[in-house]
């Protein structure tokens, strides 16, 4: 797929500065970029890739486009405006409706006509799904489930019964949506299963990204709201709930009643423990844990550093019993001062 | 399915307080329940939500009971009596035996005939499936697998050939069985791949979550013992050994040939060693680590609790120079008593 | 498949030392061996073991020969040399040509016709399979990827569109590559999604574990060299790359555009963050965290270790206020020597 420059800045808005009749083929690093590529820069420590860059355009805000070399697209918002950029130049590839020879649908399932369902699907009763969605190859549909308009699913995903989706949903390959939450109780050191009768409900404009799992709910539901992007290999405990536009990283592990709030950044790797509440736009970095509830906005962290193992092995050795070198300290305090600190 | 409170305080040995003859279809929280609902209370912390509930009945305590506002199940262990309520308003739908015509199955393979495989599972030579099995959508079982009676793999599960599984196991979607551990030689700088010859072997009553894998052993077997639970996302690897009833969160993994004790607790995100022992009735608190084996019983932790990160940022720095500020008090400590520590 | 010992030691260039005519059936660890089988001893610790075991031989080193009580296969690298016994009496199972007639082949793929593709495989369009590929039952493999001779995708593999993977590479169950990476622009607050369009390109002699991910790249290609072994659930995000010969054990996070070198091995566990490089020949410990670059070779960690919960919760309570302990014991070292630190 090939757009003059110009129309590409006629399509995302942006400020055409340049030769609005070069044509654009694909997108590149400012520092990789050939002719017929289009850049961006939104990291003004990358600046120093942009006078040399062969890239056709570029993509950067109006403060940097003096620097520019070649033609440019100004935006207030560079990155967003080459992911628009992009988005044109690879568009999601075209889909035929309908449903595969190969794929094993039950007969009380809804499938919109415009909808596709790919070979080796499965499809339960009562299933649902919208307009325009896309069921890629070899997904299991559980019964019950609803699957809201344009929605995708890459291939080989699992939604278990009785699931929710918006719409415009994506969902990775592997992801497993709406499975049993870990729900126990204990009769004198043997569990007892607990019945999980919740639903997992996904908002719109939700992506979720591989191998990902979403534990359906107890007794209420698991909820993701709308905008949330959820990377790979992320797990969310039953009863969680994660507000809008909240992205988290890989790794990540909600647990169970966990509620997270809106336009949240996760780190990868962070924990974040069960029955608590984290509040909207925080940012808790990446290998971080959070075990107890965060009620201010800000940034997070108790992400550890690697050292050498030697000097590691002697600190570690320290805090394993700091509270003594602590008291130490309180009690050298007392002596020095003849008087002492009450907590220690 | 709906049953009178009398009916129910029967099935599981309760004591009904009030009206056995309220119709019960469906569970619900204290606090969202309504007329024909019943709910529990487990959790003391939870008493304010009894006295305004509008669930017809409640699963409790004895001591509880006197505050219920509504009809009760008198119980000595309220939760696990509310898992067996739940478990007779929401059982496991009944699934037709036979093997789904889209199902690809090996002759050699000997299904109890009041077993059910899927559509679109692979069934490979000399499996073994027993009685009342419920093999889902999508699953690959490979040769030689022998699984015992009642157990359910809900959708999508592997199990790699060779492996063993007890009755009454329940496996959710994308768990991995029984692949190849990851067993390495190294050559002058070159990864010589070991041969991955163990079985993985599951007991009775275990559940195994979504996505989770366990590796077969390299030369004996690994084992999940009886009435094991794992959640979602959690790795074992090969040769590890579980005991009898440890419950394992999400995320965790466990190393190489390491042991796990019976009843264990072991939170979300854990990391245990290879190589290792841990003792029973071990609970580890989530995100903690156990590089080494424990041998007492009791409450382990080394979870850490994210800060502001600027404050953070300062304590880490101090912890990644805590042996020279341990050296510098004892030091100190020195000058001001005329005689210092040996260890410092 | 069984060998006499005279024939392992010339096929994998060990020297015998014993009975060359004994015949040997399986492998088996010292402590567990019967008649017909051959361990090995490559850990010095469990030296114990050899005057008991009743294997048949034991591969161990010209050190140790002398204590061996029965026949042994002499090796300078023992376990290496054990591997390749074991490949010899445990071969990985011949599989037939061709394409199961249950398979959703796309009549534009090129499949080598020594090639194997299992039953229910899904091979989308311009597919291109080397000679004797073994696609196991279930795998999907998308539009325009490419597999080199001799690899092996175990089973219920997805592989997405464009990826490339080299010759003998080895992929286990439930493991996706080449998904989408994590790529996102913030629009006042709303996720934009960033195309990602570079691909997933594996190495030759890979091998990657159960349900791991391998993100494609945002531009450019996320890159696994040659001889990188990578266990289960491991992330590794849109444009990492990781250098030859490097292991990495399971449950391992590398976030985007993170560059690890050659010959490092990486611990159960570890997050690698994003953008950063580790040096050649770096071990991180299981659990460690390594938000900034490592430049030099070595092991490195910062790998906690679970205490008893109320020690640890003392020692946590200390740390979180350890910057302002570090500043007491800096204001007693001005007391005390009438002089004081200056970062302090």
């Amino acid at each position: 797929m090939s757009w003059t420059l110009a129309e590409l800045a006629a399509a995302t808005g942006t400020e055409l500065v340049g030769d609005g009749t070069l044509r654009i083929e694909r997108i590149a690093s400012l520092a990789s970029a050939s002719e017929g590529s289009i850049s961006f820069l939104a990291d003004r420590k990358l600046r120093k890739y942009l006078s040399e860059t062969r890239a056709s355009a570029v993509v950067l805000s109006a403060d940097l486009a003096g620097d520019c070399p070649v033609s440019a697209l100004v935006s207030s918002n560079p990155h967003v405006s080459f992911a628009r950029v992009a988005a044109l130049l690879y568009p999601v590839p075209e889909v035929s409706p309908g449903i595969h020879a190969s794929a094993v649908v039950d007969p009380g399932a809804q499938i919109d006509p415009s909808a596709s369902v790919g070979p080796l699907c499965v499809v339960e009763a009562d299933v649902r799904v919208g307009p325009g969605v896309v069921i890629g190859p070899a997904c299991v549909i559980g019964a019950g489930t609803s699957i809201g308009a344009g929605s995708r699913l890459v291939a080989r995903v699992t939604i278990c019964h009785g699931s929710v989706l918006g719409e415009r949903v994506i969902v990775h390959p592997g992801a497993v949506i709406g499975s049993d939450g870990f729900g126990l109780a204990n009769d004198a050191g043997r569990w007892v299963k607990v019945p999980q009768v919740g639903r997992a409900v996904i908002g719109d404009d939700v992506e979720i990204g591989a191998n990902t799992t979403i534990d359906r709910g107890a007794i209420e539901d698991t909820v993701i709201e709308a905008g949330v992007k959820i990377d790979n290999l992320v797990q969310v405990g039953h009863n969680a709930r994660i507000g809008e536009d909240t992205a988290m990283a890989a790794c990540v592990g909600v647990a169970g009643s966990a509620r997270i709030g809106r336009r949240c950044m996760i780190g990868g790797g962070v924990g974040i423990g069960g029955h608590l509440e984290i509040a909207d736009n925080v940012t808790l970095m990446g290998a971080s844990v959070a075990p107890k509830s965060i009620n201010e906005p800000g940034v997070y962290s108790s992400t550890l550093s690697a050292q050498p193992q030697m000097t590691w092995n002697r600190n570690l050795a320290r805090l394993s019993r700091l509270d003594e070198l602590a008291r130490r300290l309180g009690e050298l305090e007392r002596q020095v001062h003849g008087s002492g600190r009450s907590d220690d």
